[in-house]
């Protein structure tokens, strides 16, 4: 059977361009023992992938050069030789940027026939709502009454930080880079204030959202609105650092201010950390979050783009600021 | 009576000079109930002290313009108006930069009468020793096989922690300014290896010390010292942030390669901290410290100044590296 592939055509420096990706037909072998055959129906586009585009050292191994890009996939079964998977079901993984795929199953989970929902395992009830889920329990450790502040609050992970936040009685300020993201958080997801990083007073502004300083800072985003985030830093703050999307497409090395001696003067706590790190509380956390969804305390927002051919380009968005809540590309109806 | 007494003349910028301090005469009043009059034996000089001279929000309030400097001292009982302190008893505690002093007794610790040692509650078994301890074990968590790397290495805190992380089975990589620090730490303390900073080829000779990466970096330092740490942090790495000494004297904002990113890619965890919060460990830290400075497992290196008009400059001493292990300024004899 022939498909489309996408695959990382040269590691890009700074911004990927059109020359990062290539769209190409292959054909796929028949089935053996175990396999299924794959249609994608939606893929995830991920801040993270940009790191898998460099030769480094990261927490996920880097993509081949001339190998289909991989990340979280929902797609249907329309081929099985494996007792565990029927023709129809509706499955989520780890799988290549191709309009159909091969895989042995291994790593694959069914969604809920009964739910009729095929995207929120790719967000709030996949591996972005996790992420936000346990970097704010686990390191965050927020308490009601603080003031927690999330960079890329309109993201797929800063979009549910900030309402868990809420839930837990925080007062949570989400930093945004446009004037509807910043309306979004807080007429539509009950944020009590929401700053756009792109005014030139940003910082006063940001102070005045947080008068009583930052306890908690969920850090989606890096350089300047992190380094303004840090002087409004309260003793014994926590900083998961989730990630650093405003350094991901630096071509050299990025300088800023020095922002240990914050560490020391406010005996502050700041980590890394990566969602799968957290395995063991995964189930506790979706039991949660799907809670909250049932009861309407939680909202997910998606952005979503139509056709396989848009991957590449939805995932630019990423860094153009394109998305509100999670990006998504459709490429297949269930 | 007649006392000398040094006081923060006024707030330097950068790195304090001859104006910041003055040394002046005062008179101390009678003492009244509960009072006790001491001579200062040892003060100690610290660089946190440094930050007190600022006017800015930090762990400890700042000195007072026109106030005395006050800092960790050994004294002796001249007087007493106090049944908790008898003349010729010999004391630990926050007091002024005086020869003489007026003390409540408040907070003030009896010095071991027997032990005869009237330096190591300033050092290994006062503020350093403990911060080393707590720092380490409570931030740090080194696990035997892994490799620890101290910045100040040479100074009152590093110098303790790479030999507690010698104790623990660390391979422990000591940073310090000067070849002599470099081979005192390799051949009198211990370390398994000790890089000099100010070498040209510093990143090389760091990273050929540290073959397996680095597990735990206790950084007292900051600045490219800590670039150069950052480099070669292994996943999970853990960085009690103790100080940033490189830092203080720095006049305007300071600027350097942004340091986030890796506790992203590595998932590393970094903690500023001041040991009077642990001060629930103190007593089983103490006597850990105690235990292996008896047991000849800890060596407690000193600096000693003599004089207090020498005060400041002992204290300056601290930013040129003058010091090997704890720096003392004698002022009188017990």
């Amino acid at each position: 059977m022939d498909t489309r592939q996408i695959i990382l055509a040269q590691r890009p420096k700074g911004m990927p361009t059109a020359e990062t990706f290539l769209v190409r037909d292959i054909s796929l072998p028949a089935l053996t023992d175990e396999e299924v055959l794959l249609q994608t129906v939606y893929a995830s586009v991920d801040p993270y992938m940009r790191g898998r585009m460099n030769d480094a050292k990261s927490y996920v191994p880097p993509y081949a050069v001339g190998a289909a890009i991989t990340g979280g996939v929902v797609a249907k079964v329309v081929e099985s030789r494996n007792t565990r998977f029927a023709v129809g079901d509706v499955v989520v993984g780890e799988l290549p940027w191709q309009e159909y795929s091969i895989s042995s199953g291994k790593g694959l989970l069914k969604l809920d026939p009964q739910s009729g929902d095929h995207t929120a395992a790719l967000g709030v009830l996949g591996m972005t709502g996790l992420t936000a889920y346990v970097g704010l329990q686990e390191i965050g450790k927020p308490k009601a009454g603080e003031t927690l502040v999330v960079s890329g609050a309109a993201g797929a992970v800063g979009s549910i930080v900030g309402q868990i936040g809420k839930i837990l009685g925080c007062r949570v300020v989400g930093i945004a880079g446009t004037a509807d993201k910043v309306r979004m958080l807080t007429e539509e997801l009950g944020f009590d204030a929401a700053v756009n990083y792109k005014d030139a007073d940003f910082s006063a502004k940001l102070k005045s959202a947080c008068p009583s300083g930052v306890d908690v800072y969920f850090d989606n985003v890096g350089g300047d609105v992190t380094d303004a985030v840090f002087r409004l830093l309260n003793d014994f703050a926590r900083i998961p650092v989730c990630g650093q999307i405003a350094l991901y497409n630096q071509a050299g090395p990025d300088v800023g201010p020095r922002l240990f001696a914050y560490l020391v003067t406010r005996r502050a706590l700041a980590q890394g950390f990566i969602v799968s790190d957290y395995a063991k509380q995964f189930s506790e956390a979706r039991a949660k979050l799907a809670e909250w969804l049932a009861a309407g305390k939680l909202k997910h927002r998606e952005t979503i783009v139509e056709g396989f051919d848009r991957l590449p380009d939805a995932f630019l968005g990423l860094f153009r600021g394109d998305n509100t809540g999670k990006l998504l590309v459709h490429v297949a109806d269930v």
